[in-house]
């Protein structure tokens, strides 16, 4: 089912020798993207030579990395799931709302640039009906969206599409070799901790609407949204990390803000937060969406506190409940709404070391201070799951309590408001609205697997998304690495999505390269969550590298890191000659010696002698090593 | 005890409002060095400026930083031990082996950069003396090393000397909170995690002596290494990271060997390994030991394989002893000897992914297959331990069987390695050698704790030493990050030291960027672990930190963060301005609106009425609300 036009340069330079092959699912417009690393043969000192296998890995990119496919950024990405929603017949066109003056900020109208037609049409959900993805599963309905996900989550097996509706016995040696492993570790040497042991061998498409239906996971597919390519949130797939992006008061203008967004995908972002405060609120969202493969997400509080001049007390619901419709008309995906910023968390806080960090929390809490009430997130938050069930929105319920130093980190205001995140779930569920849960921020190492366990006991196990979390304070401009390290492990324990850090966190706006390091630095941390979960088939590609590094396929090994630009330039920083990327050594040996060759030395003597390494020295054949000694020269040739 | 005559600026640029201090022990020669932090105040709203305490931290850069005192490199740094050692009236002054012909490989001695004079005095034991840490401490003594070292460990707290012989019940209220919230997590919320329980609330000399006694910590401390600083390295104390430097045979120079020395302890690096394998050797080593006020390792099988012209199979004993002897008398610290590595694991290594990895361990594994026998270093431990005893050279039983992918970890062969260092370990304890353990390697996240446990298990608690662990192999160019994952996991789990692994790890050789890259994210995991370890006073510098960036005293924050100078240097790519320094709001919200300058409304406006928040918002003054709003202008002034 690969398309067989596609080259082996569809990545161009960041990506060498990968190209994009689509897994066809039980109907042709079900085409999931993903990307194959094409690798070299291994030749043997016999003078056999062995292929290797293709590497598939998981594709965020979108159609921009799709060689096939033209893009124009302002008619933006093709509109992959159209029909789908179409033929359930339970949406209609309407004229939006659109653009109102007022929306980016008093006096901002003049400095507009409109994406697109002025009077545009909308989806939306027909009276009374309800177009969420956890309706139709609760339905007992399999949309072709949890069909996409089945065949993605299962990435680089189970190619033909019969294959994911049950489990196969068909493994590749290297996956089963993965599989062992992973089952070993995870299930046989740490019984206590198999965090991932309701992941099934392969993800079916019924597997995927049951995780929803129960509320365990989300697919964020907003009607509008039909660019993106369906993904899914929950601790029984993989685990995902979101980038956030956004232009702020002091900088960056709309073409840099979808810059960002081609290049997170590019690396790996499986959502996109769009946390726009400066100019252009309206249209850069527009432009970005239009252009996004993933799933987009805003905290609409920050659009309606421009709106209002920046005076969290102006605020009010019917102002609040427009912003909603003006952007689930745009397409956005989930919203972050901290419904549980309660009016009795709010001293809670007082005696912190940082008090409220959280933006949307702290604007929660000053207009809460100041009306001397409960917040209209609060109050209204039926009616705000009435307008989500309308477009399917998902809805991110904000940790406006979360803590932002160690200090303060697993209190009663964060606990508290955990605690009234879970009965909103519950209040979203019945209108089958799905709901994921925020989480902090700066947690010590020790008190993060707690944090995992109440999130799931008081939220009815939501799927839980959290920003790190930090386990000191003391590194800023590292702090993508202090986040990385909490992050790891909020995410084997069931974290479902990483919320990246970049090294300017604290500091200032990230540019393009700090996007990248974020963005690496959370798919290590996923990745390393996946393994310790047992995710199958996601040591393939570690296994995959680390023969390529033994095999000394220098190439293959830049080829499959997360980062193959990267890779290649420090490995050119010490031997730079393009004979040292073929050369059976490196630069922390020299050509002299080698460890890794030794061990090769062991195996190759062995199987030129027509017996394993283990029967040569067991059988304690001391002539042989006399003979191994003089063939020193040869075996080093 | 501070010294008076040190300035807030003895560190330079690096780390600006710093000044070395020194805290005097029992005795004058007891010096403990500390790097204090000097704050600026808290200005508050109602006009009263609150003084901010000074921060000490751990310092490992030794007197380079003393702006009292004049260095010459070809001088060294003063020996700071010489006299406690001289006290103890069982060494005695010897000609040195010094440099023999060949030491550095053949046809290489014409090529010397000899340090100080030809013939050279070094010291030994006396005949059957026994000069080891560890035999005074069973012998129940307490050497000025081992008060110094309870002093340091108590950095920051207990200044004065007497205070560190009992616990003291004098705490800062920032210190206090520290304690509480480490307890609190360490202990009450986590009684079975509760990795650090059997940390006291302060060091004492003795508890020092009895950990030592018991082989659950070391001091590295040759006798020829008077320079260094004492330190130790325990599961019971702070986490220690070591910095590997040393020249290969593609690239380096002595000079750059001894700047990167200075520089990797500048950051922080509490240990050095000298693992050089190019030219020079023997005087590259000399100058670094005369230039480094921490510990050195080596792994000396690097220079006999050298010796012997990088043919594996023709080293011998008698080679390998002399060069122990050699190197002794420079001065190392501690030795790695691969002395686990047995026969029948080799065969073992056949099937993995990445074979044999470790670079003794393959020289070791190749002499073994080549003789088919046990290695000499096996067969001759004892006498390795009659050497280590002579000039109190610790013992790092190296794990030539270290996993080099995910695929490998905690396999037969690592395992069987692992028992053989226990049974090395009793047999090195039978002599009072001290002895660290090393460990690996590439270990996904779910399995590091039982490689913890397995180690504490059949090593009997001997102090684990590991690299990383990196948590995944699929990120060649950032392994600092996928090991600094495994390596503060590992260090919560009761890692003693960890080794270093910089973002060329794989790739190519560590400049002077990638050293601190790789010592500073070495540090945040170290931090972490002995947060969530519960070391006390490990969360002032936490918690200064964020109180500083919570009442936007910038320079403060940058000034406390492990790379001040990154911190400012990302700040200033944003807001480069000098005003932008003090003021309060940063580049992410911009200046109308700041998340921490509402919390910090919340607080003023209780405050200035006279009750705290809580009261304020209890009571229900639904009056005082409306002043509140009222009195924006005022609040945001």
């Amino acid at each position: 089912m690969i398309q067989p036009k596609h080259s082996f340069n569809d990545y161009g330079d960041e990506y060498p020798n990968s190209r994009k092959v689509y897994v066809v699912g039980s109907r042709e417009d079900v085409r999931v993207p993903m990307r194959e690393i094409r690798l070299s043969d291994t030749e043997r000192v016999d003078g056999e030579t062995v292929e290797n296998e293709s590497v598939r890995v998981y594709d965020t990119s979108g159609p921009a990395t799709d060689s096939q496919v033209e893009l124009k950024l302002e008619e933006g990405l093709p509109r992959l799931r159209e029909n789908w929603i179409e033929e359930r017949e339970d949406t209609e066109w309407m004229l939006a709302r659109g653009y109102q003056p007022g929306d980016d900020g008093k006096g901002q109208d003049a400095k507009r640039i409109p994406f697109g037609a002025v009077d545009k049409q909308v989806r939306v959900a027909r009276a009374d009906a309800n177009v969420t993805q956890m309706h139709y599963a609760r339905q007992g309905v399999i949309t072709p969206e949890m069909e996409y996900i089945a065949i993605r989550e299962n990435m680089g097996r189970a190619e033909a599409a019969g294959q994911v509706y049950c489990k196969s016995e068909h493994q590749s040696g290297l996956l089963q070799q993965a599989q062992t492993a992973a089952m070993r570790h995870a299930h046989h040497q740490h019984p206590g901790q198999a965090f991932g042991a309701n992941i099934p061998v392969f993800i079916t498409p019924e597997f995927v609407r049951e995780e929803v239906a129960a509320g365990r996971a989300i697919i964020p597919a907003n009607i509008n949204h039909p660019e993106a390519e369906p993904m899914i949130i929950g601790r029984n797939f993989r685990v995902k990390i979101n980038a956030n992006i956004g232009n702020s008061a002091v900088s960056s203008s709309i073409g840099e803000e979808v810059e960002k967004v081609q290049w997170a995908t590019l690396w790996g972002a499986d959502t996109i937060m769009d946390l726009s405060t400066g100019e252009n609120i309206h249209d850069t969202r527009e432009w970005n969406i239009r252009n996004c493969p993933v799933p987009v997400g805003t905290v609409p509080i920050y659009q309606a506190l421009q709106k209002v001049g920046d005076r969290p007390e102006d605020l009010t619901w019917e102002l609040f409940r427009d912003t909603l419709i003006e952007q689930a008309e745009q397409g956005v995906d989930y919203f972050t709404i901290h419904a549980g910023v309660l009016l009795r968390f709010v001293p809670m806080t007082a005696q912190r070391v940082c008090g409220i960090v959280s933006r949307g929390g702290s604007i929660m809490a000053k207009w809460c201070v100041a009306h001397h009430k409960e917040s209209f997130l609060y109050d209204h938050f039926d009616e705000i799951c009435a307008i989500c069930k309308r477009y399917d929105v998902s809805l991110s319920l904000g940790d406006g309590m979360r803590p932002g130093a160690v200090a303060d980190a697993n209190d009663e205001a964060q606990l508290g408001e955990l605690e009234t995140l879970g009965e909103l779930t519950k209040r979203a569920w019945e209108q089958d609205v799905q709901v994921m849960i925020e989480g902090p921020g700066h947690v010590p190492l020790q008190a993060i697997k707690e944090n995992m366990e109440w999130e799931l006991d008081v939220c009815h196990e939501a799927p839980f998304y959290t920003l790190g979390p930090l386990t000191t304070d003391v590194a800023p401009g590292y702090d993508h690495i202090t986040s990385g390290i909490g992050a790891a492990n909020i995410g084997w324990y069931g974290c479902a999505m990483l919320c990246y850090v970049t090294p300017k966190e604290h500091l200032g706006l990230p540019n393009k390269e700090d996007v990248k390091e974020g963005v690496i630095t959370y798919k290590i941390a996923a990745h390393a969550a996946d393994l310790a979960k047992g995710f199958p088939g996601t040591q393939v590609r570690d296994n995959a590298l680390s023969k390529a590094r033994f095999e000394f396929r220098w190439e293959d090994q830049f080829n499959l890191a997360l980062d193959p630009v990267r890779a290649r330039a420090f490995h050119d920083a010490t031997l730079p000659s393009e004979e040292a990327k073929t050369a059976h050594f490196c630069s922390m040996c020299g050509p002299k010696f080698c460890s890794m060759r030794i061990s090769e030395d062991v195996r190759q003597y062995a199987a030129a002698h027509g017996f394993s390494a283990e029967e040569a020295l067991e059988k304690g054949m001391a002539e042989k090593s006399q003979e191994f000694v003089d063939q020193e020269g040869e075996l080093y040739s």
